[in-house]
């Protein structure tokens, strides 16, 4: 089970997050792009910790938004999707490959992420968006109910599918996070240490409704935004790995 | 003596030159990458014109300045000089290579050109930029009374270098353009046919002095803003190969 | 019946419109405000041809996606959403009194626009944003089969309205205007001008499924693109005042 | 003395300094405008801030440069740099009229503020640009040993000046402060409250080589980044008050 993280979300005079601390723990970087967060001074920075650090490297495509960090739904077309997809990427790519490193997979951030999650069809052009990419790519995206069916869709692109999941938050049956806006939608420490564990060993999740959903998931999202995410994120792998 | 053109600089919903009936007349298009002009989906455009007229694609890198069109200097490190020429290359690159294409070479924007003209020590950040892409890229420059001088510099990096000359401006002794501020700045039509024949077959350009100054151009810079402009290229072209 | 058009929308290079032109035959120009379209030079230059040609002067603010146009839905919070509206016609507003002028409404652009005549509860963020601006403002809205409901809304917030009709858009029983994706939803020149005469003569318009809709419009929105739009407005200005 | 900070820099989802612990300890607050910092929403907070802790308002404007933080000099003409002062004080001023409060002074933000105490022509368009403003505004400058020619300058075009001084930096002897790339640039606690109450009693500083060059500010600038700077803040202001 290996823990992603985004990364690289600074822009400009603005910092955000422990990126050096945060590329110490984890096993792959979700990199911004530039359009909600990165620019190419951030971009190189992030690569070199990375590079040091030995981390697989993703690309972290966004709306274009930098104001709204890109939370917020933007409706394109699927081929300005696709095209705001492939500058990112291989803005991304074209920088890593200056270090000699490679870009490796793509997940959507934010409000674009939510939207595939939510819409078969801007999942489906995002499938095909990677499967277009002259590099391979894998896509990252959220294990839930419906996995089985979303591997169906990318095995017709020829596009591996990275299957996510989340230790600190609630699902639903569905399999999708609770809002944040609803009470328990976020778990305390003990119970998302439990989470972990249950995925891990049974490969399900308990739903908000107390049902067992299985999940299987390859990787687990972990945050670096202070200390104490990167402290969590430390103890999260110490369970994993026993180490 | 081959014709190059700044193209793709629309943005949105704003539309800038006729890029169609210029790739139609031209060798190399300089194509924007995002920074003063151009948006995926411009890009995207942009290349499959390219790839129809079979036309040699140039990255063509700006300042970060979409308002000011890339024609403010701005004073950027020299690492982020190089960090924001690799982004835009790169988006170009893979936006590109996504329509089984190619990028040869790079002609930086503006006042990015401009700069780079005026300071050697932005010229070796550019040139140091271009050797260290992980691709083969040449460079396109001023060809100027310096033109010696830049050579051995690019040779230094082992960067190919392309000249380019200017058929519409009156040259300085320096072999550098008469700012457009001043009378008799931008040549009439005949004066223009006189100076592209004159550095045909003599390899010289007639200065503002009347000085007879030599320069080795690889290429014409031409444009496609409009009708004139247009009929203007297709004249040239002519004029060079006779047909 | 006032002639509104929205100027002022070109962005530092790029130029949109025949504002000049188009200054001449209208009443009331809708001023992009930066968020969209416009900059500080290009509102200043819309600002001195609304002065010149005594043209009364909206605002026309829109969600903050230059590359988009404005023409994306974002989803904004009604607080975001008054703070955004308050920034642009702040600015508008201060830039105009720089020239010893008055803005007296506002006109929302774009996806806001269409997203707060489809959606009441971002109707009343708009209609409260501009009651609580501290000068007069009237909002400008589409007259449609709710317009009554959407006067005592206004009313409810002491906002004056200012209802407008489109003269070449086919409508439908609801008073919307027919997507332009259909057959059909933009008029001829014959018939558009039979529209404008029947709202002018009978206060009706006659929708798409042949009914006579009652439309009470204080304002047409007209276009000022180019040539053939220019010739336009002048002939709808000429059957409305008979001049 | 007033203590004067610039404030409300924080961008979307980016944040910047402790804006209202500082708002507790200063006098004046230079609020970003949204070029360098600022959006919206970040405009209305520092508003709502500056209200509650009673602090007087100035707009602090900058060159359009977000990703430079507008710490990148960018050469405009006078009338660009002129309607881009007006655009961003008029959205603060329009945005602090929402909450019933008032804008009473100007400091240029970054490279402006540089360039404009570098280049006595660049002075004399912000002057202006604040002359013709429509409402009355002072202009905060850095106090330097050119401040008398400073006033007449400021006093041809009838604006008043607030001149400001640094507690922190190091003086050269034109009153100008020492580039923070030199040593000594920046002081220790004690040679700043030094400096503090050497201003403040008897109206000099002491320079790099030693000299007393006189300066009589009106505001000294501090800063609300951190705790330390907080706690710096609340020193000099005992000092200067005796509480």
């Amino acid at each position: 089970m290996l823990l992603n993280c985004d990364l690289g979300e600074s822009f400009g005079a603005w910092t955000m997050g422990l990126d050096e601390q945060a590329m110490a723990v984890i096993d792959c970087a979700n990199i911004a792009c530039g359009f909600h967060g990165g620019d190419p001074d951030v971009i190189a920075k992030t690569l070199v910790l990375a590079k040091q650090y030995n981390v697989t490297i993703g690309a972290h495509p966004s709306y274009p938004d930098l104001q709204g960090f890109g939370r917020r739904s933007m409706k394109l077309s699927p081929q300005t999707l696709t095209n705001t997809l492939h500058y990112q990427i291989s803005a991304l790519y074209g920088m890593a490959l200056c270090q000699g490193l490679s870009v490796t997979y793509v997940k959507p951030h934010g409000a674009l992420y939510n939207d595939m999650m939510a819409d078969e069809s801007i999942l489906e052009t995002v499938i095909q968006a990677v499967a277009n990419y002259p590099k391979p790519l894998k896509l990252m995206i959220l294990a839930t109910a419906k996995q089985a069916q979303h591997q169906r869709l990318a095995d017709k692109f020829g596009v591996e599918l990275m299957f996510e999941a989340f230790a600190d938050r609630l699902y639903t049956d569905q399999g999708l996070l609770t809002p944040r806006s609803q009470p328990n939608a976020v778990h305390d420490k003990s119970t998302l240490m439990a989470q972990v564990k249950q995925l891990v060993e049974q490969g399900t999740v308990t739903t908000n409704t107390g049902k067992q959903l299985p999940l299987k998931a390859d990787t687990l999202c972990v945050h670096g935004d202070n200390e104490a995410s990167i402290t969590l994120v430390k103890e999260i792998s110490i369970l994993l790995t026993g180490e």
